[in-house]
C-alpha cells in the first residue's frame, strides 16, 4: 500500500466519501489510489473554483467535509476565492493539494511554488506531509481539522513521493471536538436583554438558523417580542411557510442603520455584531448605535441550540409557541414586464417543497428574502465571502450532497461568468438544478456603488468596466456549449413558463432572464 | 486631486498606459480617477485569470508592464495562476489591488482577507500603500520593480480611504535599472567551453532568443559547431525562415536525457540548466549527465545581448554568417485525417508573416516547433509556469500590444476552458486572433502521466478525472455565447480552409478542431 491509497482509506474512515477535482501530473499516485480503492465519488470540474465552491456547498447542505484535489500552488490559486468564500461560511473542507516530490522543489521546476503561502490566507490548518509513513495520519488529523465546529477549511499538500512511497497502516477517524457549552453567565445575561421587548434584537447566525435551535429562537420571540434577524448573508436558512420568521439584516448601510438605530440590546447567537459591507466615505462601518448594548451568548463555535434552550428556560419561554409564517403561495403568479417585486412574487409561488436555494443574484434579489418567507418550506444559502463566482459551483455541491431535493440557483449574470464552467460538470452529472440568470449586462451594483462613493456619473472607461454589454453574452449557447439545456424569457409569464419546465425537468436547466 | 488620481497620473508617467481590469467597490475610486484622467485604456476581464494572463502576454509583446486593476484578497487569488505563469516568464506587471479603508479592515467583513499574504508567493515585490499623500511614490516603485530587468510582479494594495484621500503630488517616473553586465572571466569561461564544437551546447533563455542577441548566438554556432538551443518553453522566440535555427529541449524526460547524455559542456546564457517538467519515480531531477560542466555566462536578469557579444568577440565569430532557417513554407497543404504531424505541416504553410503566436496546445502541439523552424517569421511565445489556462489570456494581452499583428492561439481544451471568458473581451475589443481548438476530450496529457508514474490503466474514477467527454464541449457555441465568430474541423482540409478564413477576417475567429 502507497502513501496516496494510505490517504484515501483514511479519509473514507473518517466519513470523506466525496472528492471535487481537477488534477495534475503531481496526483497522479492520487488519482490511481481512488481508482483502486472502492468508495469514494470523483466529480470533476473544469476549473478549480468550481471544486471548491461545490465543497463549500456540498458541506453546508451535507453537514460534513468532502475532499477537494488540486493541482499544485497554482491549482490551489484558483480555488482560492471559493475557499474565502467557504471559510467566511465557517464550512469544513478537506483540501489536498499535490506538491513536487521532496527532492524535486529545490530544482525551480516551472510549477515549483510556495505552496503553504498560497493556502495559508484561505485555511484554517495547512500541513506539508513529510513521508509517506506520516501521509495516514496527517490526513486524520486534516478531517478533524476540518470537522472543528462550526467547519474549518484544512489544507493538506501531499508532495508526490510521500503519494508513491510505502505507507505502514491507515489511520482511524479522530473524535470530532464537540461544540463547546456557554456559560450560565451569557446565558442570564442575553436573557435579561431580551426581557427588554422590542427594543432587543436577537440575531442569529450559522446553525442558530436550522431545525430546533430555530425553534427556540420563534419561542423566544413569541414570549418577548425582541426582534428576530439574522445577518445579511447566511450560510444556510431553514425558512418558508410553517418556520420560524426571521428578516435579514439589508445590505445597504443607511437602510440598516435604520433600522438598529433604536436597538437598545443586541443579544448575539451564532452572528456578529453587524458592520457595513465595505467602508464608505462619512459613513460608519459599526451599524449599531453607540449607546446599544452588545451581549454575545454564543460564538459560532459554540452549542447554539443548547445555548438558545437554555436562554428559553431562563425566560420561561419553553411552552410557548414558535412564531410561524402563514404560506403566502397560494397567490397568482405575477405577470407582465421583469420587476424585482414581480420576481420576488414568482419565486414566492414557485419554489418547490424542500428546494435548496442558492442566491448569487446581487441586485436583482433584493425583493427576494422578504418576498419568500412563507413560499414552500426550504433551505436558503448565501454567498458568505463577497467574492463572486460562488452560486453555480456551490449548486454542483449542494445538489451531489442532496440527490433528491430541487436546487435552484439564482444567478446575476457578472457573477455566473466568473465560474460557468460549472455548467458542465451539472450535464455530466445530471445534477439536478435549475438556473435561472438574472442578465442585466452589467455589474449593476458597482454602477450603484460608484454613486455611493461619490464616484459621480460613470464615463467611458467607467462604463467600460461596469458594464456587460457590447456583446451581450448569450447564455442559451453558453448553456448549450457545456451541454445543458436552457430557455430565455423576457417576461414574468416567460419566467414561470421557463422555470416551470426547468423543475419539472430531472436534471440540470437553465434560463436566462434578460432584464 | 485624490490618492487614486495621484496614482493614475504616476503610472502615466512611467508608461504604464492600459489597465486590464476586473474592479470591484473597493476599487470605485481609482476607477473614477481612471475616467477623469486621459490615457489609460481600461480593458474589462470577466475573471481575473483573463485580466492577469492578458497583462503577461501584453509585457512579453510590448516590452513594458501594463496594469492590472483586482478587487481585494479573492479577486487577486483569481488571478494568481497567470500571476504565477507571468512570474515564471519573468514579466513585468503592475497589480493595483483594493483594500479595505484602513480603518474599516478590524471588522473583518465579509471581503476581510490577508492580501499581502495571498500576494507574496506570486509577486516580486508587494507593498500596502498607508496614506493617500504617498499612493503617488509607492506607485513610481511598484512600477520600478516591476521593470526591473527582466521584469517582475509588483503587487501595490490600495485601501480605499489612500484613494480617496488627498493626495500632495504625482510622481515622477523612477530610472530604471539597465541590465547588469556580465564579467569578463564568465565570457572567457563560455567561449573554452564552445570552442569543444559538437559536445557543447549553448542553451539560451529570455531575450537571448531575440533580436541581435539571437545573431550574435547564431554566429557562435556558424563558428563553433556547437549546438543551439532553448528551453522547453520560452516567453517569447523570434523564429521562422531567415532567423537562426534554435532547436526547443524536450518535454518528455528519456527524450531529454538521450539529447543531452553526450553533451560535455552546457553553456547557459539566460537559460538554467535544465530540469525535468514533474518528478517521476525512477527518473532524475536533473537532465545534464554528472560529467556535463554547466557554465553561466549570463542570468536572465544580466545583458544577455553583450554577453553574446562578448563571446563572439572572444572566439572571433563577429564576421561569420550566423546561421539561418531555409523557408520551408512553400510545400503543398497537408490533407486528409488530423495527425499532429499534418497539424505541424499545415502551420507550417499557413502562419502569416509577422504573426504572434500563442501556444498553449499541450499534447497536440508536440510537432509544432520542428515543423515551424522555417514557417514565415514570426513569434512564439509559450506558457512558461505549466498553469494551464493561460492562452487565451495571454491573446488578449499581445493582440493590445501590437494590433496589427496577427495573433495565432493554439490551445488545447482543457486549457482552453479555463479561462474562456477571454473570448468575450476579445469580441469587445474585436481583437485580431485566430484560435485553434483542439478538441481531444481529455487532459491527454494526464493519461501519459499516469502511465508515466506507474498508475496502470485508468479505471473509473480515474477517467472521471482525466477526460472531458460526457458531454463534450461544443466550442462554436461557446464562441457564439461570447460573441466570437467560429467554425468547426475534423479534417486538415477543413483545418486549412477554416484557418485562412479566421487569418482573413479581422477579429476574433474560434476554430474547434475535432481530433
Amino acid at each position: 500500500m502507497n502513501g496516496a491509497e494510505s490517504l484515501v482509506r483514511t479519509l473514507l474512515n473518517a466519513e470523506v466519501s466525496v472528492c471535487f477535482a481537477n488534477p495534475g501530473t503531481s496526483e497522479m499516485h492520487f488519482v490511481s489510489a481512488l481508482d483502486r480503492v472502492e468508495g469514494v465519488r470523483c466529480i470533476l470540474g473544469l476549473f478549480e473554483g468550481v471544486v471548491t465552491g461545490a465543497a463549500d456547498g456540498y458541506y453546508r447542505v451535507a453537514g460534513k467535509p468532502a475532499a477537494t484535489l488540486l493541482h499544485l500552488g497554482p491549482g490551489l490559486g484558483n480555488g482560492l476565492a471559493n475557499l474565502h468564500n467557504a471559510k467566511k461560511a465557517r464550512s469544513g473542507i478537506v483540501n489536498v493539494v499535490g506538491e513536487h516530490a521532496g527532492y524535486h522543489i529545490q530544482y525551480d521546476a516551472p510549477l515549483t511554488a510556495d505552496i503553504e503561502g498560497v493556502a495559508r490566507p484561505m485555511s484554517d490548518w495547512v500541513k506539508t506531509s513529510r513521508s509517506s509513513k506520516t501521509i495516514a495520519s496527517d490526513g486524520a488529523l486534516a478531517v478533524a481539522a476540518a470537522r472543528k465546529a462550526p467547519g474549518q477549511i484544512a489544507t493538506l499538500i501531499l508532495p508526490a513521493d510521500t503519494a508513491w512511497g510505502e505507507a505502514d497502516a491507515v489511520a482511524a477517524a479522530l473524535p470530532v471536538a464537540e461544540r463547546l457549552s456557554v456559560t450560565k453567565h451569557c446565558v442570564q445575561q442575553g436573557a435579561k436583554a431580551l426581557e427588554q421587548g422590542a427594543s432587543t434584537m436577537l440575531l442569529l447566525g450559522n446553525v442558530a438558523l436550522r431545525g430546533k435551535a430555530l425553534e427556540w429562537a420563534g419561542r423566544i420571540a413569541a414570549k418577548t417580542g425582541c426582534q428576530l434577524m439574522s445577518e445579511y448573508n447566511n450560510a444556510r436558512m431553514e425558512r418558508g411557510a410553517g418556520r420560524v420568521p426571521v428578516r435579514q439584516l439589508p445590505f445597504v448601510v443607511d437602510n440598516a442603520l435604520a433600522l438598529l438605530k433604536d436597538i437598545t440590546h443586541l443579544v448575539l447567537v451564532g452572528a456578529k455584531s453587524p458592520v457595513s459591507f465595505f467602508a464608505y466615505p462619512g459613513k460608519p462601518s459599526v451599524l449599531v448605535s453607540e449607546a446599544c448594548e452588545v451581549i454575545t451568548v454564543a460564538k459560532a463555535e459554540e452549542d447554539l441550540e443548547s445555548a438558545l434552550q437554555a436562554l428559553a428556560i431562563e425566560l420561561g419561554a419553553v411552552d410557548c409557541l414558535p412564531l410561524c409564517n402563514a404560506p403566502t403561495y397560494d397567490v397568482p403568479l405575477p405577470t407582465g414586464p421583469v420587476t424585482l417585486d414581480g420576481l420576488g412574487v414568482l419565486f414566492n409561488v414557485l419554489i418547490p417543497d424542500n428546494a435548496i436555494v442558492i442566491d448569487e443574484a446581487v441586485t436583482s434579489g433584493r425583493a427576494f428574502a422578504a418576498a419568500t418567507m412563507g413560499a414552500r418550506p426550504h433551505d436558503w444559502l448565501n454567498i458568505m465571502g463577497g467574492s463572486i463566482g460562488w452560486g453555480l459551483a456551490a449548486s454542483v455541491g449542494a445538489a451531489i450532497a442532496a440527490p433528491d431535493r430541487k436546487v435552484i440557483a439564482l444567478e446575476g449574470d457578472g457573477s455566473a461568468l466568473y465560474t460557468q464552467q460549472a455548467l458542465w460538470t451539472m450535464a455530466r452529472e445530471n445534477l439536478d438544478i435549475t438556473i435561472v440568470i438574472f442578465a442585466n449586462r452589467a455589474y449593476k451594483i458597482l454602477l450603484g456603488e460608484l454613486n455611493n462613493v461619490g464616484g459621480g456619473q460613470p464615463g467611458r472607461n467607467a462604463m467600460d468596466m461596469l458594464t456587460l454589454d457590447r456583446p451581450s453574452v448569450d447564455w442559451v449557447s453558453i448553456a448549450k456549449g457545456y451541454g445543458v439545456q436552457s430557455g430565455r424569457a423576457q417576461t414574468l409569464d416567460e419566467l414561470a413558463l421557463q422555470f416551470k419546465r426547468g423543475l419539472a425537468h430531472h436534471g440540470p436547466y437553465l434560463i436566462e432572464l434578460v432584464m
